[in-house]
């Protein structure tokens, strides 16, 4: 069951309205990177974990993720300022000025609706802590991305927050990797010998380059 | 900030595993009117909402539609079983058996993704709640779809519960309509002639049959 | 079966040529509470519906809502002038542009593709109409939005013929409403004890807003 | 502006209810080279085309696939009988049975969504003609198809009208295309070198299969 | 089996980074009638052509769409410079900045993911072929658009090359229509006489326009 | 530049032909952890690479993958035998029946169109060869779900060796990441306080689970 309790996750907060740097942050609202498909993604996965303590990890960042949905759109709303005007964006999505009302919206920053295929769920803990640990990488180069072109003191500090939480979902995803990491589609792996070979399908190939990996299973060093 | 209690909102069960019953409850996991639509749509509305009672009232629910879409998707994990097998599934989608591992998915009945073009929001709380009540008839009739093809009597009981909360939601938006009706879009309704014309482009067309209400803003009789 | 007069359905004219006030019109052709949308919804449900006297009211509109679009597309084209310039359209979508070779195109303002999950069709006659109605309060909401951003004197008059269109179809579908409020998924509506608790999800919380209405079936009072 | 009468276009009927049936004929409604697809495209064009006879063929043409469009759809509502069962279907989509209530949806006959993707629009008569050939010739097909596996004599009647139907409008489509085909984009077709090459990138390949023929534009032998 | 080789296809150069030039091709990479699109509808037809002659063509085709592809992100990726900025962006898409570091992606110019909807495939090789010969038209027509908007002395060498390439296809495709003209859905062209009707469904219409032609098959006076 | 060799990577075979089996494998064709997703992401991502030998390990794999896409999509089209009959598809799409006319399509398992939101590209070489690794265990996971539910011992070697394949494919992907891991979005990784915290969001929680990596950048232990 969840509970929505009205104090954010972290306090935010903008220097002043900025339409514009809404569309940006819309990205990390309803893109593919974004908060929305982060909360999803692992509360999804959790739905069939049966070891407990990794599904409350799961449950855990995916309820965090749902509070940074709320503190991105917080953040959206206050810079969208208080009057429908196309004219305050340069570049982007219009959607905030012809539909939604300067309400943040679940598109990304060019107006393309966040859908499920930015999700990925597998069944298998592997490959789905894999795809996890990846969302979380992306997830931070795109806040790195935002943090550059937003020019609001305010706003760089929660990107900066935030950044810094993918970081440490990051971390703990990859702890919950090591401690599963014999088992389900890491199990049987690189067994035949298809497995380890290195096909040169594009030419001319600098040389020497890749190949001398025997196909281990992945394995984190943390 | 969002809060996950491991406690379900209300328990569910199953007789016995059935992936089909499975197929049919993705519809109210991954599709138009379903869980997943309602929190989001509630959610999202609510992120631009001054008045904090209404505020509230959107989170609320919001929050319990989370709730919903957890017990949906628990639901369809039990019925889903233990082993891929297309040939358990008559017909609809098999993305369960492919590609999900048993995991629910944010899909359809058909295997088709969820997407947020099923959620409206227009930043106009009169707009927006006229789209929540039509939202909570919409789910509340799905439900009854599936009430009468399921077979499962502990499924049927979840079945039951669900749809009464969407009747529940239903009438407290109409209550919150009936609070705020004299503001926003629905400030200067039916002032020109314009608003008042009943064309008939359709013929024959049965006689006299509709046109006599002068177009006042939605009020209702609650 | 479909006729088509070449006359307009009201006349349109614009005041000079300005592809960026095309683009904000594009929402209202291919965006999700546009005239297509609000078109193909009540043609849909029209299908199935038994009553001559509803059917026809809904293959009345769906017509007109047909002649919306074609007022609407027919000033888009007006507003895109001779030459492909992308330098003339300040934010949005550029599709105009690059593919589109000035002809009115089935996207909105910000180049996403109309698709049929805005259209909302049950075979509940109930469900259905509370959906139009909220369709039409949103097409409104969204034609108001581009009034007030829109500064060209005959644009602006047909946006506020088109607007009170909507507000006709409104009452409409309200007095249609009430000739079968007591059918389909209204019948059994608020019988168990279910459907009248109000829980309190999100905290903390004004007291006392909201949970005094019994789940009664929807009412107009028009 | 477009009217309705309520006659359809060609009577449609059925032997008998068949919800397997009406899923096959979904193809032709909600589908990629089905009614809708094609009356939008049709239309959309129109909107831009100066001639006046040209732009009348493509609204003629228009107005008669919406009319094709309501023939499809009728005849789905009567092969889906009365009851939502999803055990009528063998293979397929199952939204009729678990969201539509046996209304006739916009999707294809695996319960994909119909979208403006399917629609091609290019503001080049040339080029929208060759595209409206193609999709007549496709459309045929799709009859073809589903022909051969609905064995109801009344539908496979509708069905050799319709594909007919098809038939006529790809011969009027290329008489228009060789009354405008020295124009737009098939004026300057073919005058450099680059444009008689022919690349043999797949190997090995048979010899002097294509090539001979010089680049032309386009020109049908009516 | 492909093969890559790093020589593009043709050498492609820029005079000077532009990102909004970036934007602006990006229609080609990742449009509807794009260089990705043309691949994927060539390649996937191909897999069930059993003449040698015409699956070679269609792969050769193919293959060089793939490597046009190549091309079209070469010149995005030198023309989007070095440095996230969406101020570099007038109109349009922002993806690029904000998401995709400025990588090419599968996007079009307005930021809408590219999507198997654009490809159409039939089994039929005539209507496949017509479906091609379209297909070239269209992007022969984008490239005329864009030829016209971008300033860039050495982008333009690249797109005339391309658009030339469009026409050679163009004329192959035909001459592989004219060898397999009398078969499958060429074959039972026009035979009942609702192949053979003109319908006037929009009025007032100018008189005698079209309905001479007989309902032939389609061929090409090439 | 692409090139096509006439023959298949590796061989393929079909006991026989079983159109639900065809249906199956229509999931690594057109799916969201499909071939043509691997081929997309690896091919978009090598456009902005600048080491070189990064870049063709890239494109090695970019042409490896559209290799095995034609072995998928070939194989397909042997299962789907001779004749469109929906009656040999237990569960899932039926498009190949009543559309593709046994054409191998760019759909998945249950119909749905691929699209580009299944490939993730960020600009940023960790986080897309984070990605890629994640991506090769997907394909892994899948492969394995088809090869328990497909019993044609050919089709199962053709799984077999491509399972294999994407095994070999991680393995490199991670011997690239270990020799880039210092630089772009892993450099700056848990410098600050923030992540390193664990937010204990889900209560009853197990106690003492997680979090005691501290926050370092990802590594693999090959
Ligand atoms: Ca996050
Ligand atoms: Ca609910
Ligand atoms: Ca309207
Ligand atoms: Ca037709
Ligand atoms: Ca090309
Ligand atoms: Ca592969």
């Amino acid at each position: 069951m969840f509970k929505h309790e009205k104090q954010l996750f972290h306090p935010v907060a903008i220097e002043k309205p900025n339409p514009q740097y809404a569309v940006l942050l819309q990205e990390q609202l309803g893109g593919g990177n974004g908060e929305l498909k982060a909360a999803m993604q692992y509360m999804s996965q959790s739905f069939r974990i049966k070891d407990p303590k990794i599904k409350d990890l799961f449950m855990d960042i995916a309820a965090e993720e749902l509070s940074h949905m709320e503190m991105v759109a917080t953040t959206i709303n206050l810079l969208n300022g208080h009057d429908v005007d196309y004219q305050t964006v340069d570049a982007g999505e219009i959607q905030t000025h012809v539909i939604l009302g300067l309400n943040p919206g679940l598109i990304n920053s060019s107006g393309y609706s966040w859908n499920a295929d930015y999700v990925t769920v597998t069944g298998d803990l592997c490959a789905d802590l894999l795809s996890n640990i990846a969302s979380e990488q992306r997830a931070k180069v795109v806040y790195e991305y935002l943090y550059r072109q937003i020019n609001d003191k305010k706003v760089k500090e929660t990107i900066d927050f935030l950044l810094n939480r993918e970081e440490a979902h990051n971390a703990l995803f990859r702890e919950a990797f090591n401690q599963v990491e014999n088992t389900g589609s890491n199990k049987d792996f690189g067994v035949t010998e298809d497995s380890r070979l290195y096909f040169n399908m594009s030419s001319p190939s600098p040389s020497n380059a890749f190949g001398n990996t025997s196909a281990n299973p992945p394995e984190f060093n943390n």
